[in-house]
């Protein structure tokens, strides 16, 4: 398992690359980039908030500038340093999507990020309603900067592990499934093409079943109370779990409408969102190590862009779609740090920390796609990965940064192959070669079928108003 | 802070002195009664399911012998060893507390637990209805066994730290309010004196608070993935969070019926249950140590005793009674190891741990009562005890055990000086003389205010339905 397996450059690459943002996920893509796209280290240019203080840029060559960038100067610092054919890769957190994205399109500069985001304040900003905050929301306004017949550069949304692979791996699992049912398929060419796969295979559940097991090596200093860990960033994981409201694709074959349910008034009608944060939404998953695990609807653009690529029909009434959302159970440490956030009430508290270096190497991360109701119950695709062989796969990574840098990566060489695609998402593009691209860096990846549904065990100490009709309705995964 | 503190004798016991189960509060509590209670060491007997695999009986000079109890033999095993005027000291989980009180009272010996136990699988006896499963049935059955004006030898019943010695704290916090108001009052003698001072005082709501702090050392092995660990009986803590139905006693003040509460038929009406476990219910409570904190609406003896003792008027339509349950956030290896077993539906997984000497010293356990809507806001009083001091003042404890043992060991004794009270619980008896035996163990005995509500910082994000007239109303308390 050595660089040896990869082919060394993917593109050759002639303009500037600058990178926004320089935490967990900007530290961990520099040596992917480097070494996949052949471009010499000078035409990197790195801007954060806190310039370069784990030396990492400098330690490729890679200049990092201590820029905070705000409304008020973004246009004048991305001028000075980006044009036409160059690169933004946008990995802050703090700094608006859409206005980058907007910027880039002015001057011709491709674009990528793997979130959506708001500029500073924009999740907890109480002016707006509730959803004014959603990745709904976010996700239409990013999408509503598409110039039909004119693409403009390429700007690739949300292109990480999750958002972003995951959605290769959903078309992956039908695939694979069409294969178990004995009716093979081709790939799809089209977007109503994968709906149509979905639906005959009767597929009602996704979940973005994700189970982090890291936790930090013996010795390492504990979690003092009121810390807030996480093996990635901790604003950006605060924000989308305690701020926003839990988001999730709305399936056809729901029969139920939830109390704290909300729909849009205007957009794609394929998702919903709570009165509520994910944080304090748990819902019934299943990962092929954990087991059934309860985890967190944490808001997620893929639950959103899924479900509205695998709709069917007329968006307000359609034929089919199904249930998307993201079934987060972060690491132990995370746990116990939203039990003390929820605490106070959403509040941060005393001090964060993002685990790395200090996780125990054999720590894993399992990522995947969960597809239920269909003829097999349920089916589990995803990477598995230690953290010791994310560090060896590359160096400044863990197992969760790994799956969301080689992402990006790829994504990067796609969108420098293509540089005139317009406003994309992961949805958009060719999932074989897109996963082949990143797979080298995935781990293991499992495709584990189980006879698992939320009703098993159920309801044998206290009566609960279950479904028992169809397990896969949404109250059934629900935890009252 | 050693021995030479404490009188070492508080009292001379000439019967024998048989002590049911030996897991962490047994263990624990053998060098406190040996300690103060004249006895020489082959008048005490342990039975427990697997004798003394610790070496902690046989290094005290006391025979402990391997015995399982069950319906068929517990007369013929108990008849063998004890009779009038020795003592049971009941440590057990899995052996029926009604069982042993009915026997002992036949046999003319005293009894004590911790808890008023069914025999092994009554608390997960589907053929029961949920009510016949609640703390409010165990604790009529045992109140039933009384024969009115034949008290007969005492039985003192759920008298650990909570239950037990709470229901002192709660005393001693009415008179510590009475004072900081400017209203003293000499210690009410009756009962109807001590319900009469918390509605005066305006008392609308007690949590029995707790925060365990405590985590294992560094270089002990950590949890493994669904191990369920615990600094005290892992099978008595499962069943009472997990498997039991969520108790409380049920105030005046609460205007809204919960939508999963329901009422006993019968009994002394103080407590009402919700059709969940506690370990599925949690509450919003505050200690000093914590300040707000997310806690488990976990059932328990005290939450009804203290309810009730608390009540003036018709127990059918009372003038007074305050909301009292328990709010309890264990340490950080507990709430993930409940997260674990919510997972599997609430039933155990693999293995399970109590860690005692594992227990880093510094490490605290919090555990008090709050009262709450008075004129002062919020009056936390309880002990702050380190497992460092614990160790310090008695081997083979942790600070979680030390609460319980010195509770037990005062039970003991004033069992012993009043041979022949009956059946009763900590709130029969006298609280400042009960809390003069304990106070040497508990560490700081701590008084705090506050002016925290569980309105403090609610709904800044997302609307919630509360009542904001009354903060003190459950609805605001609960975690939706």
């Amino acid at each position: 398992m050595g660089p040896a397996r990869y082919p060394q450059h993917h593109h050759r690459y002639g303009g500037r690359l600058l990178i926004i943002g320089f935490g967990s996920i900007g530290q961990g893509v520099l040596p992917l980039l480097l070494r996949h796209i052949e471009m010499p280290p000078e035409q990197l240019l790195v801007l954060s908030r806190r310039g370069d203080p784990s030396g990492i840029a400098r330690a490729h060559g890679v200049v990092a500038e201590a820029v905070e960038l705000t409304p008020a100067n973004l246009r004048q610092e991305l001028q000075r340093r980006i044009g036409a054919s160059d690169f933004v890769l946008n990995l802050s957190v703090n700094v608006s999507s859409l206005a980058l994205i907007a910027l880039c399109r002015e001057l011709g500069a491709l674009y990528l990020d793997t979130c959506v985001e708001p500029w500073d304040g924009g999740y907890t900003d109480t002016r707006l309603q509730v959803a004014g905050r959603t990745n709904y929301a976010f996700r239409e306004q990013a999408l509503a900067l598409r110039a039909p017949g004119n693409e403009g550069p390429t700007a690739l949304l949300a292109h990480g592990a999750n958002p972003g692979m995951v959605s290769y791996l959903v078309k992956q699992a039908l695939i694979d499934l069409a294969r178990d049912v004995g009716a093979p398929v081709a790939a799809p060419t089209r977007r109503d093409g994968w709906a149509a796969l979905a639906e005959g295979l009767g597929v009602r559940v996704i979940h973005i079943a994700e189970r982090d097991w890291q936790v930090a090596a013996p010795g390492q200093p504990p979690r003092r109370p009121g810390e807030f860990l996480n093996t990635w960033s901790v604003e950006g994981f605060v924000d989308e779990a305690c701020h926003q409201p839990a988001e999730l694709g709305w399936g056809t074959h729901e029969r139920e409408w939830p109390a704290d349910a909300r729909r849009h008034d205007s957009g794609c009608q394929a998702a919903i969102y709570l009165n509520r944060p994910g944080a304090a939404t748990r819902v019934r998953s299943w990962t092929p190590l954990a087991g059934p695990q309860q985890a967190f609807l944490v808001t997620h653009a893929e639950s959103i862009s899924i479900a509205d690529h695998l709709t069917l029909g007329d968006a307000a009434a359609p034929r089919y779609r199904p249930t998307v959302h993201y079934a987060y159970r972060p690491c132990d440490d995370a746990v116990l740090s939203l039990a003390d956030a929820a605490a106070r009430e959403w509040r941060l508290g005393e001090g964060e920390r993002v685990l790395k270096d200090e996780i125990e190497p054999a720590g894993r991360d399992e990522l995947g796609v969960l597809l239920m109701g269909h003829a097999k119950g349920a089916y589990w695709l995803g990477s598995r990965l230690s953290t010791a062989d994310a560090r060896a796969l590359c160096p400044h990574n863990s197992a969760t940064s790994l799956q969301v840098t080689a992402a990006v990566m790829a994504g990067v060489v796609w969108a420098m192959r293509h540089p005139a695609a317009g406003i994309v998402e992961a949805d958009d593009l060719p999932f074989a070669q897109m996963l082949d691209l990143m797979q080298p860096y995935l781990g293991d990846l499992v495709g584990a079928y189980s006879d698992w549904t939320p009703l098993v065990g159920r309801a044998w100490l206290f009566d609960e108003e279950l479904d028992r009709e169809d397990p896969w309705q949404f109250r059934n995964f629900r935890v009252a």
